[in-house]
């Protein structure tokens, strides 16, 4: 497939973990590679709802994309935004107005958070996929509490202090957990009119238990822990309305001034960018080998796609599989450059893992499920590990480490959008309620 | 002073080094404390430039206010913005409506970065006051680097990586060391078709010296260590014009991609509020013993206020200054509550202190000065041992040390400002130039 004199050309779009997973196994190959994203920066996802709950800071969770192919002079990184692909000319358009050729494309675009046709509901609601969010979600936690410190109606000061969470994933029981910690624990002596142990957290959840995608006896187990730390977990009903104060499911409507989204996500808009098919979540369906239907030299992996595993049950959207598929397509673009059958992709799952608070988690690898502090311990040695670099993995151990002996978190900031936003109204009770700003990224 | 059967009440504004120091002060004085700031953080501001320059995270150099006094039951922390003083009723008026009755008052609001007469220039040439600033500040030169990698047209591409800093005391000097080291070492290997040494850094300064408040054996020295590093230090001219993409001064006009400014500070208007004498800057003209003329029981201390030294000479607008502003503040109020009299305050010059890029920093003692890598280590043992806990001390310390020993430093975000910002353009060449968007903050 190579055109010309020029070496055989890789394009990849996104670098999360997929994306940084192809370029790895296409160490060595001899292809061009080219990595484009919008944001500079590689994102550790799993950990994004810590940034949210003021346990991390960004930095701790996020690497610059070239840093992290500084030694790899045959990638070329690339900020930019994908309006668009040309197959027939086989260019990525950017937003820009520039044409990035390739010869093989790896689409790795990832998915972002969805409402189920209620868009009106995201600025209550805001979901945690991007830093942006977590440090939105850490403001508008914190102002919660200066709020009802400084209210002095009991009702609005109740609703002030309940957190609803929408959505009993994982992220939804990690932020939960995090969530009910910071008022019990990190909170506890900070504020004078009120309690943080009246903080409310409220899990809601409209399918029949948490964690739906784990084994039973750990969503049981999850359930409990999570009620032990104080959280309200409510099974079984769709939420129907959400308000700037307000969520309503079943024939409740909770009063609540903090409410989260983790319920739902929607695929990247690489479908339409291919204009092939995908599914009710906006994922495109992909040949076994990953490869997009009726052009054997795209791959897409990830949360972007719809794929069976070999046990016939839909390849989970979590970031190990984000990986084996970038691998996947790493492999299959070398094979195809060696005139060897491309293999099909074979996704092989590692496990379930979940956190619940600073002290327990349940983790499931098939053949052994743990819970409580032991699957503690081994989620943080298993994040430490995946994180990228000594610098991030030492300052991630001290950040738990603290937290674990004193109970404070070190990144309790509240910060605003841009320079200048602090200095004005800090905290103002429509703060709670207000949309988000509009763009100022936006051009 | 004490009204009523109620405890003395001490309201401070500002959780600066001033407030702090006054809080500190005033512990086992038996008086009712409330610190008032439209932050939810004290913020270590030497340290700032680093931050804008990725070696430092924010909450790095920030703590919760109400953190730091959490041990200190008879202090109310308030999230608020102060809008005026009822020097009548003596009550502090916030934004929100809310009237805080104070029986002393203690003022310590600071000062913001000021353009003489030219605010046009302020979303051109933007300052460094805040944690917003600082990472409004590092998107802005990550960023001009990503636009010169794609930048093909040389002259375009030159300008893009001309950074123009804009006033050469301790910050602009600190941010010009930071800036070409950034370029030089950091950004080394990352890029494909720029290189970083084509960076160009120049300093421009109206005075005659860097660091005009330094001896001017160390300005000299500090302008050869800045011109070693790679910058380029103009003196004795002052800017004339400032647009999207240039700065006037002297005969030249120079094409610059980032501009920053450094040049300028301007009090906060705590001047206005009590309807007092201030000078050009803005400060009010406190007396000896740091009240306002006419209002025995209100203090005003730090950059908010002009005041001369024991020496004659004009106390400068330090943190150390701010501190011991505080201390008096305190003091004189513990004075008044046992009836005795206020002692004036008697201001001590520590010593000037600036950091040239990562290894050499000016101190001057007075009885001794030091430079170099001596210089240095002093200086980040000092900046180390002024920090505010064990945990942000060991972070900084392992930041420095994996800057020092790699080259690396570990906060190169681009991050915008609101959540949903990064999923629109992440880069356009506009994005150099264009004004900084409206306040998302403002109510």
């Amino acid at each position: 497939m190579t055109t010309g004199a020029h070496k055989h050309r890789v394009v990849i779009i996104g670098g999360g973990f997929g994306g940084i997973a192809a370029i790895e196994q296409l160490k060595g190959t001899g292809v061009d590679i080219t990595i484009i994203d919008r944001r500079n920066h590689h994102l550790f996802q799993p950990l994004l709802y810590q940034v949210a709950t003021t346990s991390l800071s960004p930095s701790e969770i996020a690497w610059p994309i070239r840093m992290l192919v500084r030694h790899r002079p045959e990638v070329t990184t690339v900020l930019g935004n994908v309006t668009g692909i040309d197959k027939t000319a086989q260019l990525v358009e950017l937003e820009d107005g520039a044409r990035i050729a390739y010869d093989s494309l790896i689409i790795a675009t990832g998915a972002a958070h969805a409402y189920f046709g209620h868009d009106e509901w995201a600025p209550y609601a805001p979901g945690l996929k991007t830093l942006e969010d977590a440090t939105a979600m850490r403001r508008r936690l914190l102002l919660a509490f200066e709020a009802a410190e400084r209210q002095t109606d009991p009702e609005k000061r109740k609703a002030l202090l309940t957190f609803a969470i929408i959505g009993a994933g994982p992220t939804g029981v990690e932020l939960a957990g995090a969530v009910i910690e910071l008022a019990r624990l990190t909170l506890r002596d900070d504020f004078r009119t009120i309690h943080p142990e009246e903080a409310r957290v409220v899990l809601i959840e409209a399918g029949p238990r948490v964690l739906l995608n784990f084994r039973e006896s750990l969503s049981e187990y999850t359930k409990s822990a999570l009620e032990r730390l104080g959280v309200e977990v409510h099974l079984g009903d769709a939420v129907t309305n959400i308000t700037a104060d307000s969520v309503a499911y079943g024939d409740k409507v909770l009063r609540a001034g903090t409410i989260v989204w983790a319920a739902g996500v929607l695929a990247s808009p690489a479908a339409k960018w291919l204009e092939v098919e995908a599914d009710r979540a906006g994922r495109i369906k992909v040949n076994p080998d990953l490869t997009v239907p009726g052009y054997p030299n795209i791959y897409a992996i990830g949360d972007t796609v719809s794929v069976l595993g070999p046990n016939g049950k839909p390849v989970p959207g979590i970031g190990d599989a984000a990986k084996q598929g970038g691998r996947q397509a790493g492999r299959a673009i070398e094979a195809q450059l060696a005139g060897k059958p491309v293999p099909p992709f074979r996704y092989r799952h590692l496990g379930d893992i979940a956190t619940i608070g600073r002290s327990a988690a349940v983790i499931d690898f098939g053949w052994v499920q743990l819970t409580g502090w032991v699957g503690w311990w081994v989620w943080g040695l298993a994040h430490i590990y995946f994180l990228i670099g000594l610098k991030n993995r030492i300052s991630v151990a001290v950040s738990w480490m603290w937290i674990y002996l004193t109970g404070h978190r070190s990144a309790r900031l509240i910060t605003w959008g841009e320079a200048g936003g602090a200095r004005q109204t800090p905290l103002a009770p429509k703060d709670m309620a207000k949309p988000p700003d509009p763009d100022p990224g936006a051009a």
